[in-house]
C-alpha cells in the first residue's frame, strides 16, 4: 500500500476510514480537533457536514446510517460536546444504527492540570456507546478507528466511540490500515426456530423489528405466514426504519398508550420475537405492568438483536411453505384532500396525498403523526423513520442525515413543535447542504404529549402545572425561525393549502418548512 | 412542624426545599417528572421557569446561582435530558456555582426491561456533578434533597444531583425536612499565610478568583497590598463573577492566548493563589508548556477552592497593615461613541457608553468581547460573568438566570454568533419571563476563535478546512431567530446606532436583541 498523503496520525485515521468506505463526516469540532479538520480537508472523498450543535451531528449520523445502511463518522469536541450529542446518540443506540464517533480530548500531558474544558470523556461516552476506546499513540490510532468501524458495522449496528488526545493526531501516522470485516450475525438456534414454527397459529403474535422491517421481501413472507397460520403481525412502537406503502405488507405498530397496548396484546398466548425484545411500556404507570404481553403468554425469542431476523423469517416461511401473498396492491385510492381546517383527518389526508414514491418520512410528530401513518399505509412506497429512544429533538437532524444518504429522494419531517425546539439548528444544515427536506411543524403550541401523560398518571393539579407544558406565551413563529437559518417557509391553516405546498416542496430541490397551524 | 400539604414524596421534597430558601426551579420535565410538576404547582413560593432545551435550564441555574449566591433547582428528564444539560453543568461546576439537579428516572421496577428511554442516569450525572445520589424511597427523598442542597451551598458551591425514580414521588411522603447547614470553608493554614506574607513584594503575583472577585472590599484590599508591596494582581481568564467598574479595583485577567499569557507571567518568581489553581493553558499547544507560570516560580496556594479567599486577603492585608487605596474613582470619562462601522474600538466604546450602573454583563463574546472589557473598566459599577468551563452555548441561558436573580438590574449579553446557536432557545425564556435582557450578537459569521486556533496550532490546510468554521452559507439572521421566539430585535452596522439602541433597551423592561454586523 502506498501512502503518499499519510503524514500524521489524523491523516492515517481519516485516510483509512475513507478507504474502508466511510464517505461522510458530520462535525462540530473545536480546537482539539484541528488535526482532523486539517486531515479531512485533505481527503476529498470524505464529505464534511457541519452542524451548529452536536445534537444535530449525532442525529444526522443516525439518519444517514438508517438510510445508507453503513456508518458515517462524527467529529466532536471533548466531554461537553459529546454530552450535547448524547441524546441523539441514545436514540441511535436504541435504533442499533451504526456510528463511529471521533471525539477529541486534551493532550494526555494536559489532563492533569484541570484546564477549563477538562472532564471525563470516557465516562460521558460510556453511557451512549457500545464500544469506547481512547487512542494511545499516533501509530495505533488508525487501527483503533478501523476496529471501532468494524464494531459499528456489525449486526446489529453499534455506537463506537474513539477518544483521541489532541497531540497524537499531529504525530507521525501509521499509514493506511486495511478494513476489518464486521462481526456477522450470530447464527440462529435451530431448536428455537422449531419452537417458533410449532407456536404459529391462532393465538400467536409475531413481533418484529430491525432489519426485518427494512426488507419488503421479509415482511412479505411474514404476511404469507400470517395468512397461512392465523398468527398476527406487529411491530414495536418505534423502529429504525420501516419500508411500507402500497405493495408492501402492513405491519401495525403496538400503540404508545399503555392501556391500548395491553388490550391489543391481551389475546395472545404465544409471542415470537424477531430482532426485538418483549414489549415494555414507555414509562411505568401506577397499577399497570411494565411488560405488556399477558403473563401467561409464552415468549419465543426467535432472533435476538445480534441475530439475523430476515434469515429467521425465511426459515419460518420455509418450514411451513409460506409465500408472500399476491395481489397486495389492490388498495383503495388515497382520498383527495379538501379545503378546511387542519383536523387530524384533514392534515393526515393532505400529507398522504402529497407524498411521492420514495419519500423518506421522519416521524417526530408525537401526538399528531399517528393518523398520518394510517393514511399512508396504502400510499406510494416510502421509508418511515421514528424516534427510537424516546429522546425528543431528533426530527430535523435525522432528516439531514437521511437526505444526505439518499439525495434523490424527498425527505418529509412530521415534526411536533415542542420537540422541534431541541435541535432546531439542523435547519441551517438543511439550507447549507441544500437538502430536499420539507419540515411540517405541527403547531399545537404545547407539550401535548405531556398533557396526555399528566392525565395518564392520574392527577389533576390545575392550571399552574399545565403552564409548564404550554408554549403559547410567547408563541413560537417557526416561519421566522426557519428564515433565520436560511430555510424558506410558510404558515398554513388549510388542508388544501398544505397539500399544494407540500406537493410542490417535495418536487423542488432544497429545504422548505411548513408551519401547520392546528 | 405541621405539614398540611405534604401528601406525597414529591411534595415533601419540594416543600422542604422551599422552606430551606430555594425560590426558583428551572425545568424541562417529562412524564417521569409529573409528580414534581404536580408538587411544584402546589408550592406557590417556588417560581417555575420553563426552558425549551435542557442546556437552557442548566445555564440559567448557573446564572441564577452566580448572582443570587444560592442555588436554584433544576428539573430534568432521564439520562438524555441530563446529557443535554451537561455542557452548561460543566461550566457551572468549573464556576463552583451551586446547583441542585432533580432528575427523574424510570421506576425501579421498570429499569430491568430496557424501555426506550432507559440509560444510566447516575453515570451521566457523575461527569458533571460533585455529588450524586439516587433516592430510594418516598420517606427519605426529601432528606436526600436537603442533603444535596447543603452540599451545593457549601464553600465552594457544588453541583449536586438527586436522581428520583418516578414511582416513589407518588408515594406517601415524609413531611417537611429541616434545612442542614452547608459545609463551611476549610480554615486557612496559618503557616501558608505567613509564607504568602513573606512572598509579597516585587516579583510576586497574586492570582485570585472565586469569592474574592465578587467582593469589592476584598479586591480593594488587594489593590492596597499591591500598592504597598509591588506585587501584581491578576485573575484567571474566566471567572464566575467579577464586581468591577469605577470605584473598584481593576484586576486584569490572564489572556486566553498561550503566548501572551506566558509572556505576561514570565517575570514572576513567586505566585500567591487565592481560590484558583496554577494557571494552565486552555488547550495543549505543541512546543508550549501546559502550566503558564515560569518553572522557577514558587507557588503558594494561599486559599484552595474550599477555603475562604476573602479571609485570606484580609489576613494578608492585616499582616502588612495595607488598606484599600483612596481616590480610586479618578478615572478618565468614558468616550462618547460616534457614528461609524463596528470596528472593535467603535463597538466597545458604544457598549461601554450605554451601560448603566448595576448592569450584569454576560460575556460569551469570545474573540470580540476582550476590548469591551477594557472600555468598561472605568464605567459605572457592574457585574461581569464569563464562560468558566470553556463549553460554548452559555450566554443567553446564563443571562436568563442572572436576570431572574436580579430583576431590578439590566442584563446585557455579549454574544458571539457561532456560540449563540448552541442554546439559542433561551431567547424564548427571556420573552416568556419578560426579563430585561439585551443580547448583542457579534455577527462575524464564523467560528473566529477556531480560525485563530487553527493558526495557533501551526497548520495551514487551505479553504476546505476553513469551510468548517464558516457560517456564511447560509447567513444566520438573528433578527428573524429572535422574532421567532418572541423577542424584538434590530440589526445595526453603526456604532452610534448601537449606542442609542442599547441605551434604550437596557432602560426598558423585557428582552431585546441587537444583531451587530461586524
Amino acid at each position: 500500500m502506498t501512502e503518499p498523503s499519510c503524514r500524521n496520525g489524523a491523516e492515517s485515521l481519516v485516510g483509512s476510514l475513507s478507504a474502508a468506505g466511510v464517505e461522510v463526516c458530520f462535525a462540530n469540532p473545536g480546537t482539539s480537533e484541528m488535526q482532523f479538520i486539517d486531515a479531512l480537508a485533505r481527503t476529498p472523498a470524505m464529505r464534511c457536514v457541519l452542524g451548529l450543535f452536536e445534537g444535530v451531528v449525532s442525529g444526522a449520523a443516525d439518519g444517514y446510517a438508517r438510510m445508507a445502511g453503513k456508518p458515517a463518522i462524527t467529529l466532536l469536541h471533548l466531554a461537553p460536546g459529546l454530552a450535547n450529542a448524547g441524546a441523539n446518540l441514545h436514540n441511535a443506540k436504541k435504533a442499533r444504527a451504526p456510528i463511529l464517533n471521533i471525539v477529541g480530548n486534551h493532550a494526555l500531558r494536559h489532563l492533569r492540570y484541570d484546564a477549563p474544558l477538562t472532564a471525563d470523556v470516557a465516562a460521558t461516552a460510556s453511557v451512549f456507546s457500545d464500544w469506547v476506546r481512547t487512542a494511545q499513540n499516533s501509530q495505533t490510532m488508525a487501527r483503533d478507528a478501523i476496529e471501532g468501524l468494524a464494531v459499528a458495522r456489525g449486526h446489529p449496528g453499534r455506537i463506537a466511540t474513539l477518544i483521541v488526545p489532541a497531540d497524537i493526531g499531529w504525530e507521525k501516522g501509521s499509514g493506511g490500515v486495511a478494513p476489518l470485516s464486521p462481526q456477522e450475525a450470530r447464527p440462529l438456534d435451530e431448536m428455537t426456530v422449531r419452537r417458533a414454527v410449532a407456536a404459529l397459529g391462532p393465538g400467536a403474535v409475531i413481533i418484529c423489528s430491525g432489519t426485518v422491517l427494512e426488507d419488503p421481501h421479509s415482511t412479505g413472507l411474514l404476511a404469507g405466514i400470517a395468512e397461512k397460520t392465523g398468527a398476527v403481525l406487529l411491530a414495536p412502537p418505534s423502529n429504525r426504519r420501516i419500508e411500507r406503502g402500497a405493495g408492501r405488507a402492513s405491519i401495525p405498530r403496538i400503540p404508545f398508550g399503555v392501556d391500548e397496548a395491553i388490550e391489543l396484546l391481551s389475546p395472545f398466548r404465544r409471542a415470537i420475537l424477531i430482532e426485538t425484545q418483549p414489549p415494555v411500556s414507555f414509562f411505568a404507570y401506577r397499577n399497570r405492568p411494565s411488560l405488556l404481553l399477558p403473563e401467561n403468554c409464552e415468549v419465543i425469542q426467535l432472533a435476538e438483536f445480534d441475530q439475523d431476523g430476515r434469515l429467521a423469517v425465511h426459515e419460518l416461511a420455509d418450514a411451513i411453505s409460506a409465500e408472500a401473498p399476491r395481489g397486495k396492491t389492490k388498495h383503495p385510492p388515497i382520498t383527495t384532500p379538501t379545503a378546511g381546517p387542519l383536523t387530524d383527518d384533514n392534515l393526515s389526508a393532505a400529507i398522504a396525498a402529497a407524498l411521492p414514491e420514495g419519500a423518506i418520512i421522519i416521524d417526530e410528530g408525537m401526538t399528531r403523526a399517528r393518523l398520518v401513518e394510517a393514511y399512508t399505509v396504502n400510499g406510494p412506497p416510502h421509508s418511515w423513520l421514528s424516534i427510537t429512544g424516546g429522546s425528543i429533538g431528533i426530527g430535523p437532524p435525522l432528516a439531514a442525515g437521511a437526505a444526505i444518504a439518499c439525495p434523490d429522494r424527498p425527505t418529509v419531517v412530521l415534526q411536533a413543535d415542542g420537540s422541534a425546539m431541541y435541535t432546531f439548528q439542523a435547519l441551517w444544515t438543511h439550507a447549507r447542504e441544500q437538502l430536499n427536506i420539507t419540515t411540517i411543524v405541527f403547531a399545537n403550541r404545547g407539550y401535548e404529549m405531556l398533557r396526555q401523560e399528566l392525565a395518564n398518571v392520574g392527577t389533576n393539579p390545575g392550571p399552574a402545572a399545565f403552564g409548564l407544558m404550554d408554549l403559547t406565551s410567547p408563541e413560537l413563529d417557526f416561519v421566522a425561525l426557519a428564515k433565520g437559518m436560511g430555510v424558506p417557509a410558510v404558515r398554513t391553516e388549510c388542508a388544501l393549502d398544505l397539500f399544494r405546498i407540500l406537493s410542490a416542496a417535495v418536487r423542488e430541490p432544497g429545504p422548505f418548512l411548513i408551519e401547520a397551524m392546528l
